[in-house]
């Protein structure tokens, strides 16, 4: 089914190996006939004080329920995935989540205070300013909702997983600023807080604050967008998306899980005695991907995206034939701990039907599951791929995603 | 004169540790008291499928010549690093050199050809679509303008550096096009041209072509902006700017350097024989920096940036006394070869008079010269720091930036 001839790859099938081509016009100010480029009309609004993209780009954000949506109110944003190159999602395009009741609030950030209290010697009210006096360092991970779940009826990526993005944040450590508060020895976890209008607030092991979490202001280069906490949001590596409270404005550090909104609700697995935050490796082929096509037989490029909140990505595996035969892709970007990878492997397309699969094992050795293998683990069979919102059902839904590539060329979701 | 206290660095000076402070309200539904965080109003337009920042971010480029600029042509724009974070600019916010002549092209990617010619085997002509086919890398590098040169009249770092970015760049290694090309053993150039009005040109060696130059089509995880190439522009890491030729159609291989525009004009330090495009270790203090304040005496975090055209920063040192003692600043950032590192360092403010300086060392041992030391290598030492633009000394300008800080607060250009 596979790839490499031995000697030398021919990406390109025909039509682009000139032999016979002249070589033309000279170099410099010559006018050129090489390689027509569309027609050099000129733009001088492109040189603006904040850029934009060229207008031939329409890539955009997509609602997950479309308006009318079925609750009348949750308005989630996915990311275009299938068009994503590289690792860092433009914050114009990172996901959103905006549950029932949660409006973005509108924050001058002159005015906004981080109040750090609970179980400890000094609370803390500090302002952005304060801040910004700590240390801060610059950290790529990805961010992923629980609920980013490929149904059978999802027609694109986008639909079916556009809830997971990566970023660059930049930020202060929470362990410095609990340091500087000073934690009491008997303090188990803390209270998250964010500004919206139902005061968003989660339960979070004190372990992990002390280990990784950063309270962050940056988000690839410029504040964090208004969509994802601006001013602040609290980062939490790895797990999953509604513990990285936006809007942050208070952190309680306690002896115990509280029951907030956000336990109560739908949206956590969180167990105070057996914390089932931390999401597994998981890995989507972004090209080809449902509602693509494959215009002729020959070489492509199988890219896509891996991650895991165990740490850092050691292995992807790509398979063309359904899963009974896989082979190592190769890692196209840098690796980050609880970060987005790009992974990419040749595929000489025969013509024929098949089905596209790629699994992802992080540096603890986990392995991402079919979705045979996460049903049967989850003891849901049924459940997990047609029920429509399996709440009850608190898991990192990380199980592959088959793309089914027709011998039209076409592909479509491979879960259907 | 610096900053860290034996026991616990306390980088809050006053009115924030709050000792008998009443721990208020309840999380959850309650209406919180604390940390009021300006008004939450809705607004949500801010679900829009292409997102924008906060209404209350408004750094921006801004023209390195005020218009009328003295040439009437010449439209630069210079980044805002003194409000950046982390080492990924924005891509809105990337700096531009717009030459002479030079319109920025209206290029419909689906007509864009790139051509590889000359000393081959196989001439090629790729569209943007067999580009994809290849096997594709994302790595982060710094571009930089030569031109990006401090002088004693600018006040604020964007006016003396603006002229050098950093992104996630994605495409394909030109090392695998050129042998899918087939290179005659005699090969020494490249001769690499762009779709603007003039054409611009330039030679580069093909032995840095076959190491890692790469024709990028994206850039921060989306296609590569307009006023930066798009669709199409080759990176040459660590080289000067103009190497990194925009709207990349043409890539002719010779056995010869060519005198084409570029090199014909100002720009350029290449010598057919003593290849120096290579840039040398730089960096730059962003905060505090010319144009900002410190609004009293206590603890702050320097912080800047630090890249080389020779590799990965190995080493940042930073002064507080004007260059008499130097201290290694933390490194806050991944490190990427040929990439912008951020560093920081904690200072204690006395609230005297002090000159801040930033010192890079990157991989190959090179060592970021003063400006005396610049200018007496270059044997040049009034021109280099007070002629306007002496553009007939072509060499990287990576001599330090001192920062002076005045009694008041201000800081305040200390070339000047």
């Amino acid at each position: 089914m596979n790839d490499r001839e031995p000697a030398r790859r021919r990406f390109i099938k025909k039509g682009v190996a000139l032999a016979g081509l002249a070589v033309v016009g000279g170099i410099g100010f010559t006018n050129g006939q090489t390689g027509e480029s569309g027609l050099p009309e000129t733009h001088s609004k492109d040189l603006e004080a904040y850029g934009e993209r060229s207008h031939f780009v329409t890539s955009v954000r997509i609602p997950q329920f479309p308006a009318p949506d079925p609750f009348g109110l949750e308005r989630h944003m996915l990311t275009p995935l299938q068009d994503s190159v590289g690792i860092i999602t433009p914050s114009s395009l990172h996901f959103v989540n905006a549950h029932i009741g949660v409006n973005i609030p509108n924050i001058n950030p002159e005015q906004h205070r981080l109040m750090i209290h609970g179980m400890v010697d000094r609370p803390l009210i500090l302002s952005m300013a304060d801040l910004k006096r700590f240390p801060s360092v610059s950290r790529v991970h990805y961010l992923e909702c629980n609920g980013n779940k490929a149904k059978p009826w999802h027609k694109t990526l986008q639909e079916a997983n556009g809830k997971t993005s990566c970023s660059e944040w930049t930020g202060v450590p929470l362990a410095l600023l609990l340091k500087e508060a000073g934690v009491h020895n008997e303090a188990k976890w803390i209270i998250a807080e964010g500004a919206e209008d139902n005061k968003g607030a989660i339960s979070l092991p004190l372990a992990k604050a002390m280990t990784d979490m950063l309270v962050a202001y940056g988000q690839n280069g410029e504040p964090v967008r208004p969509q994802n906490g601006f001013p602040l949001r609290l980062l939490v590596p790895g797990f999953e998306g509604l513990c990285n409270v936006k809007w942050l404005r208070r952190i309680k550090v306690t002896d115990q899980f509280y029951m907030t909104y956000n336990e109560f609700d739908r949206y956590t697995s969180v167990d105070p005695k057996t914390t089932t935050l931390e999401q597994g490796p998981k890995s989507v082929i972004t090209f080809p991907s449902g509602g693509q096509r494959l215009p002729e037989r020959g070489h492509y490029q199988i890219s896509g995206l891996a991650w895991s909140g165990g740490g850092a990505v050691r292995k992807v595996e790509v398979s063309t034939d359904s899963g009974r035969t896989w082979k190592d892709a190769g890692i196209q970007s840098s690796i980050h701990r609880m970060a987005h990878a790009r992974f990419g492997m040749d595929w000489n397309w025969d013509g024929k039907e098949g089905v596209l699969m790629s699994r992802c094992t992080d540096e603890l050795g986990q392995v991402q599951p079919t979705v045979a293998e996460f049903a049967r683990f989850w003891n849901k069979t049924v459940k997990v791929v047609l029920a429509p919102y399996p709440e009850e059902l608190k898991a990192h839904h990380n199980y592959i995603i088959p793309w089914r590539v027709d011998r039209d060329g076409n592909v479509r979701n491979g879960l259907a």
